[in-house]
């Protein structure tokens, strides 16, 4: 078993030849395929998942081989100018992600992933959860190690599960990211996110497109392109944690219960498996829609209360999102995840999902928009502009995240101390006061006294005041930045497409197109395009709800706070005498 | 005239024997003695002022010389045992003013004028008038340059009032406490501050004590000891402050006018005038009265409106605390000072005050308490509990003072600067939302506007608010800060009589004084310590007052404030719309 917990990449959605690096065995019955090194196989189907490719070898047998065990040589088959794309890559990931549509150096604004300059900033010993953090790219490799995560290793599902040991396998090399593959795994084409997601060639010149059930309908509303939606919005509850523990007490992991409107029935899971259900949607529906990361695997203090209400809490707002959305939530894979029926239902969805070939930018493949094909110009106007908007929006909420970062580091450090220390300072000169020994001042110690110990009050309510407020404002913030830094990757392949879509001529001119395929191309392009508009028109009415509910809240919070600081003040002044 | 203005000094009330250091002729019909160098004078009297001393020859004749042309010697001929009390001063005025009683050296609090640890902290340019500063000794030397004052020097009333100029000559040198005494001027003792007010000897062995107008009754009241207090209290307002040049304007000064409810007339003084009447009470009533300093003369931007107002508040504070104080404010010295009527009235009263006797421990002569005696451990215990006290007090006031500036410092800098911030960062936010194209969102980004202007007003209260609460605090945290550093000298003159009586019989035994010495020695003390008990309950019942008002408005105002940005908060969270 142990060779076949091997790591997954993001998957490559043409046939690639590659030369097979070491000996490798079938296993009878497991549709493994037994290569040699110093062969040559052509790589069917990357999207296999669990560490596992499908590949072709020159008998033309079929079969899957572990990944780590091939090395891919670019040689692309069917069509001959993807050798260009590169360059096309590199453009669209170089270091600013921004930079494709927005050239300003002066912008001010920090990239996504690339050198992190936020990461210079040390972390604090109090607790603050959007302490800058390394928040890389949603696909990011998040270096050897990562797996070492007790709650997510191969290890701590293996008692409970033994019946299922070769699944759990698959499911637990599906979650490493890291580790063996980075000196084994050659295919270093995966080292440029969001690589699965361009090569939109794909979809524009594929041969047939998807129909019939997983057709993805795009509707024009009153602000335009919009997809459809359902009539009762799913809803989910992801609650009641609850630790578990295996390998006698070695190994412990938190699972939580996710309950869907739809059914009402709890179904339990961990935080790998939401990070399977990441992994199958980023997969899926990357190229379309903004898949937001989930909350960060890598936090101190894991078992500790505050942690897991935390991490719930997050897990609850990704699901909450999900759920929103019409796309997501209605997908095959997603309803697997809320409403599974038992053991054997979710091992088979699962295996089911990862044989999914409607991924990457193949998704475009299955929208149809009920709109008149949109031209070239227009497509890329609406890409600059959602790309404009992407670009300036992730600008203003880091500024609020920024700014909310120190007014939380004011508000729970040096403030409270000051008003303590008033609080204190009026506390003393009020029992020096008493031992005066003059008669007939106790209305005024007391009334001092009480006046200190408002002052102190008042020092816990500044301190507490965070949670209740600037909280909110900070994950709703903290959950945009993290939607807003899938933007690029997402906004990349459609530049991609309509680069593509512009060099038609040149491609027919060489004979590497026909005019059919450029046509086919331009019109394929302008679903892209809608798919786009649709999904910008769904962030919008998204981000209104949530910046009108984040806002009253906040301000809500601001304005009981200050009126009960208010009120105690008022209290401590009536006690003062009127002379 | 120009050899008249030299300094003049805290005064030393009992005959010294003196050199002369250089020749100095009488002008006829000055009062004044020739005396020649190297020549031996005995000092009768060193409180003339204006630089003169009254003194002696070897023939008996006696005039006023300049005390900058004289050394004195020490040697004192009526009390032998006095030779012993440069020990005495040195107990009493040593670095820790407070340490004659409170001998814990991890108090932690700062002594009032040594080594100053306060003045470490540097001055910021934003303008805090509380800023850590060197808070000296109300007598101490101020330096050489003080008198540079363009205000105070002696040459801006030569014009206005040339046909004075004898008198403003003295007047002038009056006030000069640096410049050339520093050089010339030998009378090393001055240098222990309080000296003027210990050697209580003075007055527990002179021979006949005032009698008539200007005794001082005290009273038993329900508190204990009190002074007779007026049946209507004396008020002054300091106002209208104008500006006038002398020189051709070279020179310029304020005027203020001082109006008493008395006779509601106003009448002019400038800030020397202040001055001179701060040096008559400081040498009439300093060892049994507390007399707080002036506001500080080095104040930079003095031409300032600003500045023009914290001075004329900070004078009518003073002149406030001394209308209140039933002593000072029925004095002769304190009622020309409010009363004069005209110019010439002025003058002679200034003479005359110039020229009072019964300073110093003297005023001592003056109190007629109307109780028995008390017995000397009743004595000391009550000082030392006062000691106790006014320490504590002091300790507590500079702790508020402290705590009080940082918060000045924190309201006026970075916090409104954050709330600034945040007010930004909620409009910048508005206006991407707004760039967005999605149709319907003005209400939300109308209401994120007017929600970043609230807290950018909230910036603006918040730097605005000390002004109107914390300003007040501190002000009168400040004066009692002066008034309380006033003590040490003050309990110090008790202290040194308490110790003087101890030695009584040791004194009797070594026939230095007679047993009739000794009980009236025990008998003064005892006077003494009911003119400390008076004292102290003005001080405490003017401390529950000004404690109890400051308090109540500083609360008030930040009931206001706190109330006020919930109110404009509450509107701005109106603006949203409730979905």
């Amino acid at each position: 078993m142990a060779q076949k917990i091997i790591s997954r990449h993001e998957n490559i959605y043409c046939p690639f030849l590659a030369q097979v690096l070491y000996d490798f065995t079938a296993e009878p019955g497991n549709n493994e395929l037994s290569v040699r090194e110093g062969e040559t196989v052509t790589i069917t189907n990357q999207s296999i998942g669990g560490g596992w490719v499908e590949a072709q070898n020159s008998r033309g047998e079929v079969g899957l081989v572990p990944e780590d065990y091939i090395e891919v040589s670019y040689i692309v088959t069917r069509f001959p100018f993807l050798t260009g794309s590169v360059s096309l890559l590199q453009a669209t990931n170089g270091n600013d992600p921004w930079s494709a549509w927005n050239a300003d150096p002066s912008g001010g604004s920090t990239n996504n992933w690339a050198s992190n300059p936020e990461g210079t900033q040390t972390g604090k010993s109090a607790p603050d959860p959007w302490a800058p953090v390394s928040h890389g790219h949603p696909q990011a490799y998040q270096g050897p190690g990562a797996e070492d995560d007790e709650w997510d290793d191969e290890w701590d599902d293996m008692k409970s599960t033994g019946g299922y040991a070769e699944s759990e396998a698959g499911e637990s090399g599906a979650l490493q990211r890291g580790g063996s593959h980075a000196t084994s795994m050659k295919i270093s084409l995966n080292k440029f996110p969001g690589f699965s997601k361009s090569g939109p060639e794909l979809y524009l010149l594929c041969k047939q497109l998807v129909k019939g059930k997983d057709r993805l309908p795009i509707y024009v509303g009153e602000v335009g392109p919009v997809w459809s939606y359902p009539e009762t919005q799913l809803d989910c509850v992801v609650a009641d944690p609850k630790k578990g523990s295996k390998m006698y007490g070695l190994k412990s992991y938190i699972e939580y219960q996710v309950t869907p409107s739809t059914t009402n029935r709890p179904v339990n899971h961990r935080y790998k498996h939401f990070d399977w259900l990441y992994e199958r949607l980023l997969e899926k529906f990357g190229s379309a829609i903004p898949i937001p990361s989930l909350p960060d695997k890598q936090v101190t203090g894991r078992f500790e209360e505050e942690f897991i209400k935390m991490r719930m809490e997050r897990l609850q707002g990704w699901m909450t999102r999900m759920c929103r959305h019409p796309v997501v939530s209605s997908s095959e894979v997603f309803q697997l995840f809320v409403t599974y029926k038992d053991e054997k239902d979710w091992k088979m969805g699962k295996r089911k999902a990862e044989k999914d070939e409607t991924v990457g930018v193949m998704i475009f493949s299955t929208m149809e928009p009920e709109a008149p094909d949109l031209d070239l110009i227009e497509v890329e106007q609406k890409c600059e502009h959602f790309s404009r908007f992407t670009k300036s929006m992730d600008d203003g909420v880091k500024e609020i995240l920024t700014v909310g970062h120190e007014h939380w580091k004011r508000c729970t450090g040096p403030l409270p101390k000051e008003y303590q220390r008033i609080g204190k300072a009026f506390q003393n000169l009020s029992s020096v006061f008493t031992s005066s020994g003059y008669q007939g001042e106790s209305t005024l110690t007391d009334a001092m006294t009480a006046a200190g110990k408002t002052y102190e009050e008042i020092a816990q309510l500044v301190a507490e005041q965070p949670k209740k407020d600037l909280h909110h404002l900070m994950e709703t913030n903290n959950e945009y930045k993290g939607l807003l830094g899938c933007f690029p990757d997402t906004i990349g392949v459609h530049k991609a497409a309509i680069d593509k879509v512009k060099e038609g001529d040149k491609l027919v001119a060489a004979s590497k197109i026909t005019q059919q395929d450029k046509v086919t191309m331009a019109k394929r392009a302008s679903t892209m395009s809608y798919a786009l508009q649709a999904e910008m028109n769904h962030f919008h009415s998204n981000r209104i709800y949530d910046y009108n509910r984040v806002m009253q809240l906040y301000l809500e919070e601001q304005v009981k706070f200050y009126e009960t600081i208010a009120a105690k003040l008022r209290q401590a002044h009536s006690q003062f005498t009127t002379m």
